[in-house]
């Protein structure tokens, strides 16, 4: 059996140095943001003014239109343990008939391995809290959260940034358990002509989908290449307003002591940094690549969804 | 009971007036345009060029964005007769403690008066047939649709134009069954001082929502404020790529004989135009008054449902 | 409009005596049977014993078998706030050809007035505590109910007594917010030849679904004719194991200061004795009056559900 | 890797004889029943009369209660491609306060090989006739089947059939891909002292979930005792009622050439004769071991789903 078996990840060589429980509550209150905007539950959305919205609706230049959403999946499968459902509820022959109406159910339970989603700052408390200190307990119920939820989120248009590891890199992906560094992503911001900002969208790409087409799916639970917390407080000083990835931002296995989520928490819970996660960024690492510029225009629009901890989602770059 | 009766609504006065059966068949062959392009599943997004991207891109001026979509309404009432689904699925007590996640699960038979969300052509077929020409019967099965799904359609980025009905007209709201005719529209086009044209999407306010509000819901299956068919050609003759509506673009009662939504079938099905049902256009019809512009940039962000016959959506306009 | 609109349903006039909060936590403590049982989990099933059974089972005599569920109810209306779920996910064309085979998804947040259902003692907690004296908080979360789950509780075989008031009374149905009081189960019990016993499942109608058969639904919510809180002390008395009505077992609106649902309260958490809610018991009746008999075997098999606090269920009577 | 490998079950050894498509449609003639009976939806369970119900009844000797249906299994695995759904809809936190309750949503894509429930004769055509010869296309759509649905069978009560073949046999289990023929059938009546009679429910036990308990999941979709076609004329002539399985009574791999499910076809579609799938018989196996009889009451409880293809079902046995 190879190395690069599908079902079983090759162990993260590198997803160190390892981090103690401590370190990290230091690292946590290092980038913690509480309390700084009015409008708590946004998080770092704050960040977005109408003059970030200016700049990304200005970097466009071909109008190359690039969609990041993978598709809706019902196969289950090691990176698929909740499959998404759909099911069509008429095919033209359950109510009238002219004209004749098709229509579908879709379902998910959407936090996960497989669907394309946003995560809104309810998603995760860490020692209890939420984004801000709000006590999860209290804030989040049967009903739904009461505090950071996606409806208070509302959609993002700001500038995205692709840090394509792997162009970077040489390779076509990054191999399971590969931790993505401070170090990384100066390089790559070096390489790929690009400089995070203040309220940008920092798209991080390992290759998952493109190893995936080529040695089938593993559990990213178990392995998967993405920042090491020691990378996020570089990305916490550029001022970002949202990470993605086509893992989901957090390298794994975790290098943190008894913390299974560590970028999560602090993106989340510390900074109120959304995350886009299992996004699929083959095409537009294709589309940067060809335009040589990695930014671009970026558009996330969620359902609105009251109370709820995130979203499916299909965001949107225009080149 | 006074006429504004939140439950009784008032008898369309001004639905008509009335189409016979063989003048709708007519007037369906007059624009269809099957067999125009060769990725027919896309139908009219066929017609949004990156250059009319870039067109979009430059409206932009305050950097305003404003979310179209409804809350996620899980109620029923006259207007939402399948209400949707959200359900917590995890309050940080299922998994691994640190950091503890909420996660949710949500579903929806989307399609309906309550849901915004987009039709892509695989929605509709008239006489069996869906856009292009296809039989129904063949391409849409309880596994979707193999032809004109949501997933072929992708994202729209493209220009939007608000014909905010009521602000032209002086009112609050059209009367539920009060049917936009195409000399509304080019009376709109005049005083909000926008035309209409190629590869635009085209987003009827008639003000349901704050009738809504202020009378309580009706079922807008029984009357809604919306295109009467006689507008359609006008409407095709610009070579529009979306409508939207925050009803669902029919006028209801249908004036048409024996066809209950006959704008669906004369945009999905002879057109290849896709619809957006049940947006909330309040805000956008605020920002519009407020900027004097009725013309901005639009992106439409479907779930990359493959088979799926529309998808929820939560649109966004950047002023 | 008549008093017996159906959307309108009249005042309870006979929901009485109102009965204090104290004297509710009295008479729970009254009816209490914390600790009673080895396998607290299954609540009063633990009164019927092999022998009930086999007396349950001895009181066959034509072997008439009569279905108490209602049909799965997927449209909403004034009795069905959230309606089942009902999809073909098959129609034959998804998978292999031959045979060719039709499949369905079924989805119910069922507990409401709409579908037949159990209700396991998990499925209530008086002031914090559920059946047994544990603490709600602790022993339910997202993942179900760690005690009194269904699960638990598995199928019921016993003898069934049907109280069938309107037969008794010589009436259609009772009357909305009609209370049923403890003389009322006597007379019932003189009138029907029946006496309730040790391990008894009591089947109360109150003759709902003929009312709305015949005037249309109505919100039992607002008024439902059912057992008056003291009542309960009777048939705690005669040692029930089961309490299941056409009903929910409540009269409504409930006669306790500040209790919304006291005979739920009573049954569940003091006394762990489940509850049939939503039962059609209109073949029952006019099977038991053409039998001249009130007693039969009675069956009923939950799903086997970890963790839920109730069932689905099509109970079964065998005359 | 042993070849008891839990996700690697051994090729069937002895699934033969090997049968041809055109073997195969004499026996489905040679069993077809179709026109026999008024009320065809019902198929065989017209054979249960109310004689039949008596006598079932009268094989109740200690009044032990056995549960036959598998835990809800919202876990995927190799038998459990589509996991069904459980979320808590209220905590208690969501409606009014006192009492409070806990509600939870099941759902379920119930066909496959995880969630035991009942095939209703809709759920398979052959040729594309439902039993009695209706066409399934005509029959069954996406609003469900008008024809042969769970909700026309309604309940069943009768006598129930243990054909324990690992008992019989002296092993644990089947092996994944052992036909069980009519000449096993006999050897179990012998051995078993139990003669398979006209109405009965006839449930095979291959040990399946003993296998799965000691050697973990596999597919059963590839590999699973059942049935060989060739034991169905026995069957057929005794005049069964309902056959059930901890398989789904087809061994697989298929013995007929082109037909994934020969028992299925059978069984539904020639002789009306449902089935109950994945079924849990570990407990029923000891207890009929002990009381050392292997007849009992049977009786299977259907949800009332109209136009239902079938059930989750969690039927229970009698002794």
């Amino acid at each position: 059996m190879s190395d690069h078996s599908p079902t079983t990840p090759p162990d993260g060589p590198r997803n160190g140095p390892p981090v103690s429980g401590r370190e990290f509550d230091v690292l946590f209150d290092e980038v913690r943001t509480w309390g700084r905007w009015a409008d708590a539950g946004r998080g770092a959305w704050n960040r977005v003014t109408a003059g970030h919205v200016r700049t990304a609706v200005s970097l466009v230049r071909s109008g190359t239109v690039v969609a990041l959403g993978r598709p809706w999946d019902t196969v289950p499968g090691p990176d698929n343990a909740k499959p998404a459902l759909h099911f069509m509820s008429d095919l033209g022959d359950v109510e009238a008939p002219e004209p004749s109406a098709h229509k579908d159910f879709i379902g998910a339970d959407y936090h996960g391995k497989a669907v394309s989603h946003l995560d809104a700052p309810a998603h995760i408390a860490y020692r209890g809290r939420l984004y801000g200190g709000g006590a999860a307990r209290e804030l989040v119920g049967a009903g739904g959260a009461r505090f950071g939820d996606v409806a208070a989120l509302g959609p993002l248009v700001t500038r995205g940034v692709l840090l394509d590891l792997p162009a970077v890199l040489g390779t076509e992906w990054l191999e399971p358990g590969r931790a993505v560094h401070a170090a990384d992503v100066l390089a790559a911001e070096e390489a790929l002509g690009v400089t995070v900002g203040e309220g940008d969208a920092v798209l991080l790409r390992v290759g998952r989908f493109r190893r995936r087409r080529e040695l089938g799916a593993w559990d990213p639970g178990e392995a998967c290449a993405g920042f090491h917390v020691g990378a996020v407080p570089l990305l916490a000083g550029r001022g970002v307003a949202l990470l993605g990835s086509d893992g989901d931002s957090d390298v794994r296995p975790s290098p943190v002591e008894g913390v299974h989520s560590p970028v999560h928490a602090l993106a989340l819970a510390a900074m109120g940094v959304p995350l886009l996660d299992n996004l699929d960024l083959e095409a537009l690492s294709a589309a940067c690549a060809e335009a040589g510029r990695y930014a671009f225009l970026l558009v996330v629009a969620p359902l609105n969804i009251p109370g709820g901890t995130g979203s499916p989602v299909g965001p949107v770059a225009v080149l």
